[in-house]
C-alpha cells in the first residue's frame, strides 16, 4: 500500500521539468519567483501560481479520460493511456490556436495500478508533455476501484487571436488537417481483437498516440487566416455540426475530397473480422472519416480570398479543402455523382447509444 | 436517454452568469470580447479564453470528488454534493489568499442521475458559485456507472502576494480560523446512521456545506501578514505536517487553545452510537480537531511582531493562535498539564487504511 505522499513523489519524478522544489520543500519555487517560465508554486502546495505573459490571454480546457469509456485497462498499454489522456486535452488548445503552457492531473486509481502500471502511465504522459511543451503544475490523487483521470490544460494565445467555433461565414472554404478515420480504424481493430496480430500494429498508432495539431493551430491563429476552428474529436459529421451551430451557418462537404485513411484490402473485405459497423459489410473509408472519432485533426474555415495563401501542408501535415460554408443552417454531403444528401451527426455522443 | 447536448444545455441553464452566448451560438461571446469579467469563449467551444487582470497572477487548483470516496449517493443530498465539490476546490484558493474567478466542471454520471439528481446537484453547485464569485467557464460530461466529478478552479492574486505553504519561520505564531472537528463530527453521525435523526441536523451543516474562508485568506494576502498558509482538508495533524515540511520547520501546538467543536453530552457518552473511532470511547473533541478532515479552515503562520495587528475575528470568523513554529523539524502537542508528545499525522490519506 503506497501513501499519497509517495504517489506524488512518483509523479514528481516523472516530471522533473515541473521544477518546483524537492519533495516537501518549496524553497526552490521561492527562488524561481521571477522566472517567467516555471510556476511560482505547483505540485505540493494548495494551488499553482502562474504568471501570464504580457499581452496574452489564457486558453483553458478540461477533459476526462475514464477506464471502460475511453480506454480498456486490459487492452490499452498504460503508456498509451497516459499519452492519449494528455494529447486529447491538448488538442482543444490546438483547436483555439493556443500555445500549451501548464497542465493539471486528477488521477484516481486502484492499488493494483499504483506500481508498474502507474509508472508506465506517467512515462507516456511525460513523453506527451515534453512533446507539447507542457509543464505539470499540480493535480489531485486518490484511490478508486477504476482508473479515472481528468486533465486540465492551460495555454496562451495573443490577445484576441484565439480561433473560436463561431466565426465561419457563408462562402468560406472548409479545410481539414491530416487524414480522417485513422483513429477509428485502430478502434475497430481493437474491438474485433485484430489488434493482437502484429501485422496491423502500424494501423493502431493514431488510435493509441494521437497528435494534437498544435503547429497548424498556432500558424492559423498567428496569421488570423481561419474564421472558425474545431478539432475532430467526436467525428467529422458531429464536430461539423458543432461548428455550424456555433457559427449559425450550414456546410456542403465534397465527399471525394475528404482525405480518408487507406484500408488494407484484407480488412475491406466483408467478413474480414473487422465488421463492427456497418455490420457484415467490411470497412468503408468514407464512413470511418465522417463518423469515426478521435482523429484530433483540425477542421477550420478560411475566407476564399485567403485560401490561395494556405500552403498544401503545414509542418508536414497536409491541409485539404473539403467543402464550403453555406447560408442555410444544414450540413450536406455531395458524392462522386454530384448527388447531395443531409449529413447527420453520426459520431460519438457519450449519452446516446450508437 | 439524454444527449450530451441536452445535458450541456441543462448545465448552462443553472449557470446563467457564465454569460457565454445561447446554446449553439457564440456571437454573444464575441460581443463581450472586451468585457473583463466574462470569458471570451467558454461552455460550448473547445476551450475557454480568459483575460487576466493587470498585475495579477493566476492561482489554479484541481480537485476530484468521487462517489463512494468523497460522498455516498444514498446518504448525501445531491445539492450538498454539488455545493461541497466546488467548496472543497475553492478552499485551495482561500489557502493561497486568491480571489475566485472561474471554474471548470468535469462530470461523469449514470443515466439514472441525469434527471432530477443532476438538477439538484447543479443547483447546489450554482449556489456555491454565486457565493464564492465563480463563473462556470467550461467542462466535460460523459456517461459512467458512478458519479465522478473533478473541479478546476482559477483565481487571481496580486503579483507576488500568494501565500505559499513554505514561508513559516521559527518563532512565528500558528493560527487557525473557525473551529476544528465540526465536519468530522458530521461524518461520524453519517457513519453511525445518526444523521437520520432530525435533532442532529444542525451538526451536519459543516460536513454538507463547508465554507471556504475566502475573506480571511484575501485579508491576509492583501496585508502580507501570513508567512505560510494551508487549508485543513485532511485534518490539522496531517495538514500541519505538510506546512512544516514545505517550510522546513517544526511546530508546538497548545492543545488547550485549539478551538474544538462542542459535542452534545449524549454523543460524548461511550456507546452513544457514535463510536466509530476511538472504538467504544465516545467522541473526543480534541481527537476530532486534530485528525478530523474537511473543516476547510485556514491554518497560517504570522510573525510575532505582527500578531498584535491580527483581529480576534475576520468577517465573523474567529482567529485563534494555537501554537508556535520551532526550529526543529518535528511537530509536538502540549496538553493541559504541560506534557508534550509527538504529533503524528492522523488525518486522511486516501492510500492508507486508517
Amino acid at each position: 500500500m503506497v501513501s499519497e505522499e509517495k504517489l506524488i513523489e512518483r509523479v514528481r519524478r516523472q516530471f522533473p521539468s515541473s521544477r518546483v522544489g524537492e519533495a516537501g520543500s518549496f524553497r526552490a519555487a521561492r527562488r524561481s519567483r521571477d522566472n517567467e517560465f516555471g510556476p511560482r508554486a505547483g505540485i505540493g502546495d494548495d494551488a499553482a501560481v502562474l504568471r501570464p505573459s504580457r499581452g496574452s490571454e489564457w486558453v483553458v480546457t478540461t477533459d476526462a479520460f475514464l477506464e471502460n469509456v475511453h480506454f480498456l485497462r486490459k487492452v490499452h498499454p498504460p503508456k498509451a493511456v497516459g499519452y492519449k489522456a494528455l494529447a486529447r486535452a491538448t488538442s482543444d488548445l490546438a483547436a483555439m490556436g493556443a500555445r500549451p503552457r501548464y497542465f493539471f492531473l486528477t488521477l484516481a486509481l486502484p492499488d493494483a495500478c499504483a506500481g508498474a502500471w502507474l509508472d508506465d502511465f506517467l512515462r507516456g504522459m511525460a513523453r506527451a508533455s515534453r512533446r507539447f511543451g507542457l509543464i505539470l503544475a499540480g493535480g489531485d490523487t486518490t484511490k478508486y476501484p477504476v482508473v479515472v483521470t481528468s486533465l486540465t490544460v492551460l495555454g496562451e494565445v495573443e490577445k484576441g487571436k484565439a480561433i473560436l467555433r463561431s466565426g465561419a461565414k457563408p462562402g468560406d472554404l472548409l479545410c481539414v488537417s491530416g487524414t480522417l478515420g485513422e483513429s477509428e480504424l485502430g478502434l475497430r481493430l481493437v474491438q474485433s481483437k485484430l489488434y493482437k496480430q502484429k501485422r496491423w500494429a502500424g494501423l493502431l498508432k493514431k488510435h493509441l498516440y494521437p497528435e494534437p495539431r498544435l503547429a497548424v493551430g498556432e500558424w492559423l491563429a498567428a496569421r488570423q487566416y481561419a474564421t472558425s476552428m474545431i478539432d475532430t474529436s467526436d467525428g467529422l459529421s458531429t464536430d461539423l455540426g458543432h461548428l455550424c451551430n456555433a457559427s449559425g451557418v450550414g456546410v456542403i462537404v465534397w465527399e471525394q475530397k475528404i482525405p480518408t485513411v487507406k484500408i488494407p484490402p484484407e480488412l475491406q473485405r466483408p467478413g474480414a473480422g473487422c465488421t463492427w459497423s456497418p455490420p457484415n459489410k467490411g470497412l468503408d473509408p468514407l464512413e470511418l472519416a465522417l463518423n469515426g472519432g478521435e482523429d484530433y485533426e483540425l477542421c477550420f474555415t478560411v475566407p476564399k480570398k485567403l485560401a490561395a495563401r494556405l500552403p498544401r501542408e503545414l509542418g508536414g501535415i497536409p491541409i485539404t479543402a473539403i467543402g464550403e460554408i453555406t447560408r442555410g443552417k444544414r450540413a450536406f454531403s455531395i458524392d462522386a455523382n454530384g448527388k447531395s444528401k443531409l449529413l447527420l451527426p453520426g459520431g460519438w455522443d457519450p449519452f446516446r447509444r450508437r
